[in-house]
């Protein structure tokens, strides 16, 4: 892509002055706005060294009120977030709604600059692009606009500008030898550019390039290009309530290879297990489970966990049963409740990223991101066109958390609905449990057929061969937790050969 | 104080299993208790290597719903929690309201072991043990119970359990040199410990002294003090609502040396600027701190800017033009709005801790922790004794940033209440400003006197000269735009000589 950009192209100091105040006007004129419809927007700038991307971008956001954006640079990823997927650290600051977030360099780092100074294996590469057009169609389905600006200048433009900035005192430290071995390798990093270029423009995020041997002229081009795409943005949100206009023309999502799954209704609940057996099993699985920890610490592999289940399942005792045998300094329990302000504010999975374990611990989700496909759709939450796709996005996800090298475990904790009820009793009943039952667990209770449904949608659509679910029997919440030991020990185990 | 542990006592199998089965019933009973009343709570533990912290942790906490609390383990900081000041990320990892904290090694670690091993000034010391005494206390005042452990073991003990964990294959590993080291100068760390200990038992979070040689009687010394501290915390919280009464009994707080401010009433609000001169002083203004902003950088120096002033007194386009003048990658403006759910579970000082600058980074804050004695005061969101305490609270606050080598800058955008109506007016019937103006800006309009009472007050107390307010005249924007430029250049060119 990069040879067809016209390197040429410069302009006149009179034209400039008279575009750039027009068009810095329209940009000073979207920021209330991009408020108001609460429009997340990401602008994110690749390209050579010294074509120009800190200048630009302190240009554009001169326009902007300093309180609605936020300049992300990007270095190399700290020890902490080496030990993340590497989509983390930029899933971590996406911008919230009505928000601009301006990025110096981005992930596109990780598939081309890196990749070829850390030697990246091809396939890794690919894998990582696809996660990354994955990224950026889930960012836009949800309401996110992308930009992305690629500033292009030559080897010989490049190489002037060294030199430049090294004959003067003031700027000699602005260029490094790593500088000069880029400009010296200009066509390798080129040919890294264009394979990245092509794989990852999509519809619903392409690249612009953008020439920038002349500074005034890239400016004008990002201007212009940034206030149409935003105000189309805009204009879209405004006619359908949603972004996701954006994305119509799009790749072929990748289909998943899904394990089959019973329906609930035709799950017998009938397995029980004795005190004595319980206690027996309970020590040996969790003592089992307590060494597996420590070789999974040792050999700095994740593990998440997720546990869904009807209201009085039992979560809580069994999440127990398992955190008891794990080190308390290699795991975490995250409990999620409703999202908070900011939370509710961003992609619905930004969340769960946010609560990843480091490599070697586990973390326990009691209740996961699979709320999108069931309180979110039987509450009205989101939109049927939202929750359909989450199928697909989580899928995604995990997939991704398996491919860093996480073991992804997931559980529905099951009873039926006589034994939910008699459980709900018991708790009003008994004034030490009374605060375990609330109007909610009621007004759910009563959604039962329509959770029914919901869930076992989920189960059919989200049972993939690398993250299968686990249907655990509790209306014995005690052969429950002995299961799911015996499932966690398990995987963790084939996992370990 | 450790030479006068008694590191005899050992205790009978028989009469542990009676005792702690007891007092495991009462730990589980607290759980529920501590999350309705909301009661944060910090249980932290030090003590020398293998005095047996880690398995004391994992039972302590097997008694506790795993949803309801956290596990820190605290290792040395990371590259970018060495440019923050050194309580930063234990200010971070701050429960919420309801949450048991359980942190394996805390802050204490950095005036004891991290001391010695690098050399730390005994000044600087010093200082840090006052910053943990007022990190505390400041906690505690604010409704947090915070339970100290240090578990104390004999040299000869110490040097018999490295060997029996070097002897065999699967613990050998948990030895390392270091910890040799230190067991040979065991009575170095002594003394460290002990002037640690002696300046850091407080009235508010007193350090519990628990001999570690026999583990079952540690475990069950450890249980009884949690179950009575949690146990004395809720009745006092049901009795007042608040968790002060903890602290009643405290070290006097250093006072600071306050400049001298006039009352708003005798500011006269009548110096103007022309337009020429606005336009020649912003341009060589904004070039000094852009030169500036560089040297910041290099020198690492963090800039922690405060923004208050009347709704409509001109923060935003005064907040503008400073940010105009710096580099995007090294500045960050944070809009500080009502808390959110996080927030407000947490100490009010949480949210801006956490979002102070790098070093060499500036942050401005578009208002600030000064809402405490403005807002939450006026509102009645606070009592008045948590507002006349955050007066200290904030003099500290500020005082540690500047120990950490921060500019602290803090202005007062001051207007009069006709300016106030003129520009509100302005605001309405302008289509384009409609959106600046709220019914909220009327409601606290009309609390003009109780505002201007609140500010006074704050203006006088948190004046100090290491952080002096500036009431930045804003009745002409211009003027007030140059006078804040003015100062920031100044004090930083000041703070640079």
């Amino acid at each position: 892509m990069l040879e067809k950009i016209d390197l040429k192209e410069s302009i006149s100091k009179d034209a400039f002055k008279k575009q750039s105040k027009e068009l810095k006007a329209e940009l000073a004129a979207l920021q209330q706005p991009i408020k108001q419809q609460k429009l997340p927007v990401i602008i994110l700038f690749e390209g050579w060294g010294a074509a120009g991307k800190g200048s630009l971008i302190a240009s554009l956001i001169a326009n902007f009120d300093p309180r609605g954006f936020k300049v992300h640079s990007i270095v190399p990823p700290t020890a902490l977030e080496q030990r993340k997927p590497f989509l983390w650290r930029h899933w971590l600051n996406i911008p919230e709604q009505g928000v601009l977030s301006v990025l110096d360099r981005s992930w596109y780092e990780e598939v081309t600059v890196s990749r070829l100074e850390n030697n990246v294996d091809d396939n890794v590469n690919l894998h990582r692009m696809n996660d990354i057009n994955e990224f950026e169609r889930t960012l836009t389905d949800n309401g996110y606009l992308i930009l992305k600006f690629f500033l292009h200048i030559s080897k010989k433009e490049q190489k002037k500008r060294f030199e430049l900035l090294s004959d003067s005192k003031s700027t000699e430290w602005r260029v490094t030898e790593l500088d000069w071995k880029r400009n010296k390798h200009y066509e390798n990093y080129c040919r890294a550019f264009d394979d990245m270029l092509k794989h990852t423009s999509t519809a619903y995020a392409p690249w612009h390039m953008i020439s920038s041997m002349d500074r005034d002229a890239a400016t004008l081009d990002v201007y212009r290009i940034v206030v149409d795409r935003i105000t189309d943005a805009l204009n879209q949100k405004g006619e359908k309530g949603t972004g996701n206009a954006l994305a119509s023309e799009k790749i072929k999502p990748p289909s998943f290879s899904l394990v089959s799954m019973p329906k609930l209704s035709d799950i017998e609940l009938n397995q029980t297990i004795s005190d004595e057996k319980y206690k027996q099993q309970l020590k040996k699985l969790q003592s089992q489970l307590s060494e597996l920890h420590g070789k999974l610490y040792a050999k700095k592999i994740p593990v998440v966990i997720a546990y869904e289940g009807w209201d009085a399942a039992g979560k809580g005792g069994n999440i127990h049963r398992v955190s008891e045998a794990l080190d308390p300094r290699g795991y975490e329990v995250v409990p999620v409740a409703s999202p908070s302000r900011e939370e509710i504010a961003r992609h619905y999975l930004w969340r769960f990223w946010r609560n990843l374990p480091k490599d070697g611990h586990i973390a326990i989700f009691d209740r996961s991101w699979y709320g999108r496909v069931m309180v979110e759709r039987v509450e009205g939450f989101c939109t049927e066109e939202d929750w359909q796709r989450a199928y697909q996005e989580i899928n995604e996800f995990e997939r991704q958390l398996c491919d860093w090298g996480a073991i992804v475990i997931k559980f529905w904790l099951h009873i039926d609905k006589a034994e939910q009820l008699k459980r709900f009793n018991d708790r009003q009943s008994t004034p030490s449990k009374q605060w375990k039952i609330t109007d909610e667990d009621w007004r759910n209770r009563s959604k039962w057929d329509e959770y029914e449904v919901a869930v076992n949608d989920m189960l059919q659509n989200t049972s993939t061969d690398f993250a299968p679910w686990h249907i655990i029997e509790s209306q014995d919440k005690k052969f429950g937790r002995i299961q799911t030991l015996k499932i966690i020990t398990d995987t963790i185990q084939n996992h370990l050969k």
